[in-house]
């Protein structure tokens, strides 16, 4: 519960800080004999990698990941999965100036709150690398999903008033500009906007859409632990997000219902299906068989270069200029932390959903 | 795990369908000594009553609150807290034309595929009733959250397109309209549209805004269990909500960072505080001490008396008309469940936080 | 955590206090599509009733099970099961004289040091009487288990000295007796020790041994939810239990590994088994296949009507006569209640080793 | 839940295979502000760690820890704390022989029959290196409730038939004799016993005691989380542990009521104490301020160089000689491991009753 921890059956511990020894994951209650190997998981950590663009921030970290137990000749073993990147690039002499300060939109001030001191290198455990955990356990969740026939899409869709035209939605931009937006022509207008912004000593936020394709209906457990409710909490769970929704979201609640209602037919073999898909792909909080689409509210990233007002731990007013290397957009970097932390959700889920009736307890106990 | 159970200390359970017998939480974890009697549950289950006005369903359920356990004298005992509700007014005759067609917007085909078959009167698990055992824990938790000075506060902000003026902001006025807006011109104008909406046969949705004052600093745990993540995971598990948003929100997704970050001052007796709040509350998914605010996204009511399309379970299409008593608009009436879940999310994490220090433990065991 | 719900996936809930109004049980996890009804928990229920014999306590409680939730037309529908029992045989009268004293041997004195006062009519939460949600609940993991083909049988093998002689094992005798010995016997003469313990306003402890046949191989998880812990837990938590070994237990410590290894054989249709089971049926906490065998010790019953030495809560000493009706060895009402937390345990571990393997995820997911 | 995470507020998951490239534990929920460095861990490590004597493995492994992460300027920072150990001692030669044989008494089947194959090398996850994890987390435990004043004693209570007399009882001679028995006699005659073991290619069992001093009235959760019950589940997930006591244990099942009573009195300070401590420190499952007594049942090291009869995994009958280095008996070297599992229990017990009193909760926050 101190928070470090995520999910029940597909289950994933955290650790590390931005200036410590390392940081790292351990993955337990991943199912035995799926492959696996260290080249699945870095590839996930090579693109939340810094450094890839001038709007990421340049330090250079190599963040090599290594597998440190629950693989066995290739496969998983049902045993705990521990996963250790080491911190190689620390610059700690850029973090000393902020020691006594509070640096307006971080955390600074809440862990001393919280627990009465704190690590201030680098924002100790409030720092972007706690995602590495996420990431590379994320991964995992990935390849599992990938057996059973499901897929993750994620995107930024729009930085700052600058939105991606779903109309030209192209797949394989995504992974083209730095932005990880789906429509090239937006993404030349975002980076403007950036090198406009990185002048100003200024940042931008963005929204990143999610879309999950090849999910069976049934995922997701009645009143508590409904889908969107456990995909909600894992997505608000990552540092800068400030909003959630899935489906239509808040534009459902300008709608009528005669709108927002997705009429049920069949598919040319027969299957139920959704006429549309303004739920986003749930009902109940269950998984209704559609795409599953979701979105994710970014703040702009808080370290800027300006001036900024503030006070010290002892309450003496004061002016920060936060000095350092720092992406002027968060939203980018964060999509495959996004897409990790709901392929953890739903792998999760689905254990979970193997014990919901009778005649799939059968299926398995009873041969 | 099934989905029944939420909170890790203090920690509520609960049961109950639409037309079963009975509906009821378990409230275990809840601290010795805490003064509480039926009426301050009553009083809350009263909030969420239908009948209260044209715009909510003319069921006419007495819902009378009783506590089975863990109340002695007066107090609570530190034992579980067993709350039960009679269910009384059902109309199963209403239901039995839909025991085979899957309404539109509703659970019925996502339980099915879940579990092989449903209780399809009223929706079962999937109905509003459900949220009687949230609202009779809540209604517990406010009364612990009050015991420590934390008020929460609760309104529609907005039914379809119309917003309350929040430069007109009447907290008296929630409790006076059946909307429960805070702004009396807003709720007249929304009231207008839900008439005519009603001669359509057609629902609306809306947005719920809740603001928790006097909430220390330093609450909800870093990484995955940040005050946001919980709050959202809550609030999103409520049925209709499809979106939730913490602070400035979607809306922080097209600022700048100089305008979203909140720079940090001292009060007059000396306090670090933040100047604006645009993070609403939380940095690094931990309570800042300034007012703690977010929203949440309703959909329309699905149950429309229109015909729709849709299927029967074997998949043969069919038009579906809803009879039955049905509100046209879900929000006013969930204000209280948004309440309830808010403050048993605090509640959980208040104690939760009650181990984060050394110091903190050696003065409730050294004395 | 508060300390009344068991289980993670297969999940229960117990609530209520000896002279409350009711006490009950929440069950949620259960696979959907179980035949249950009242009558089968009745039957469990009836099991652990006292007044069944003179070496009971002579309250009479007809102790009737509500299902208020969770099944439809005879099926579980995998929502949360309620089951209610009301409590109708109080004698508040019989525990005033205690109210301020702290019999020997209960949890008075504990209570009071952790709330800071208590529910003291009839010993609140610490009573026998909590033990009906955990038999409510066990009946339905009965059920469960029973589908699956595995059966669980429970006995008393001692009270006090006298031991059932297991080379005279008789299942059909278990039920016949009062004492739920499996040798007539060894009951008899353990009634006639208790008939002259009853004279002497004393009490006796016994042990239980509970057997589980038809338990497949490698349920049970690595390292912490082992097998053995998560049924040493579940005993353990029964009231009086103050010892619980697995296979050979405590005589295993004084054995060479010569002995107490089983060697593997296959039976005649090629199965790998064990030529002994010294182990009790679980190797490395996870079972193997064989029957599974386990023993807890119960301590004599505390209440005696002997004068006994004790302080008030104020600390002033005093003497002590326990009134009212008591057992004068629980062990025999309490062999329902630990075969009940068997089958809770089983039926959680079963349900949470659906996810271990790839090869079951995919026969579930891909049909 | 799959099997490798202890707790819920002080919170560990271990990790790694004994032929692995590492083993360690992840520690969340450690208050902040408590004094830590690598030196409190090593000394607990090194008491676990082989070699030490003819009668444990001669494999010299440095078992050196490393801390990763929650420690800042020597004290724990709230976040989590993350522990390594290098595998550095391989002789993966030795084990190849057993890759296809079942060793009797191992869990080497169970995890074939649960994952499908398994890591054959030195056990894996059922080997005793497993145990490197929980003796590092239990020392920051140890660390933790020594700043409350709370203090741990564990040893051999009898090896084989060689019971210690407590008598003699001499804790200064725990450390002293390689056996880590309280009395110098019972040592000697149980080294010679070992000697004639090692002599027969035999191994012998044994039973730890543990004794826990100043833990206050009131650590404990009602009904399933008795302290009884954690302590049971943390003990029993110890490799070789078959058996569990509290207090007078198995022989209470033999005792009068009258006998097994502790009669209430006051000490000379005023305070409520038991005269006697049949109890073992526990009533109702919650601590009664009386010192805290358990023991722990260890069967032989499984693992012995006589041949042995077994099949192989695909059935065939076969004999097996295990060679490799092996302790002749595993209750020396799990002393710390009982020790360290104690300390994780009552350390979480400990901050989870800080919620219990509605008194404790303002004098955290409202100072």
């Amino acid at each position: 519960m101190a928070g470090s921890t995520y999910g029940d059956i597909f289950k994933i511990t955290t650790w590390g800080e931005s200036h410590g020894k390392a940081v790292g994951v351990v993955v337990d209650g991943c199912p035995a004999g799926l492959t696996l190997c260290e080249e699945d998981i870095q590839k996930f950590l090579d693109r939340r990698r810094p450094g890839r663009s001038v709007y990421a921030t340049s330090r250079r970290e190599s963040d090599i990941v290594e597998i440190l137990s629950g693989v066995f000749e290739g496969k998983t073993t049902g045993s705990p999965i521990s996963l250790l990147v080491r911190n190689t690039d620390h610059h700690s002499a850029d973090y000393s100036d902020i020691a006594d300060k509070y640096r307006p939109g971080h955390a600074d001030y809440t862990f001393d709150a919280k627990y009465g001191f704190r690590d201030y290198r680098g924002g100790g455990r409030s720092s972007g690398r706690e995602t590495i955990g996420r990431v590379a356990a994320g991964a995992i969740a990935v390849r599992l999903l990938n057996e059973l026939g499901i897929s993750l899409l994620a995107y930024v869709k729009s930085i700052g008033q600058i939105h991606a035209d779903m109309e030209k939605f192209d797949p394989g931009e995504i992974g083209r500009n730095p932005l990880c937006m789906p429509d090239a022509l937006a993404a030349a207008r975002a980076e403007a906007c950036l090198g406009a912004c990185i002048q100003n000593k200024d940042s931008m936020g963005g929204v990143i859409e999610c879309v999950i394709s090849g999910l069976p209906a049934g995922i997701g457990e009645p009143v508590f632990d409904k889908l969107d409710a456990r995909l909600a909490s894992a997505v608000m769970s990552i540092g800068a997000v400030k909003g959630f929704e899935t489906g239509d979201g808040f534009a459902a609640a300008a709608m009528h219902g005669s709108e927002n209602n997705d009429p049920f037919i069949t598919d040319y073999e027969g299957h139920i299906i959704k006429q549309t898909n303004h739920s986003g792909g749930t009902l109940g909080g269950i998984s209704d068989g559609g795409e599953l689409i979701f979105r994710a509210a970014l703040k702009p990233t808080p370290s800027i270069a300006q001036p900024q007002q503030t006070v010290t731990s002892s309450g003496e007013p004061t002016i920060i200029e936060i000095k350092g290397r720092h992406d002027p957009v968060i939203a980018p970097r964060a999509v495959v932390v996004v897409e990790s932390m709901a392929a953890l959700t739903i792998a999760d889920l689905m254990l979970e959903n193997m014990g919901s009736r009778l005649e799939y307890v059968k299926k398995i106990y009873n041969k």
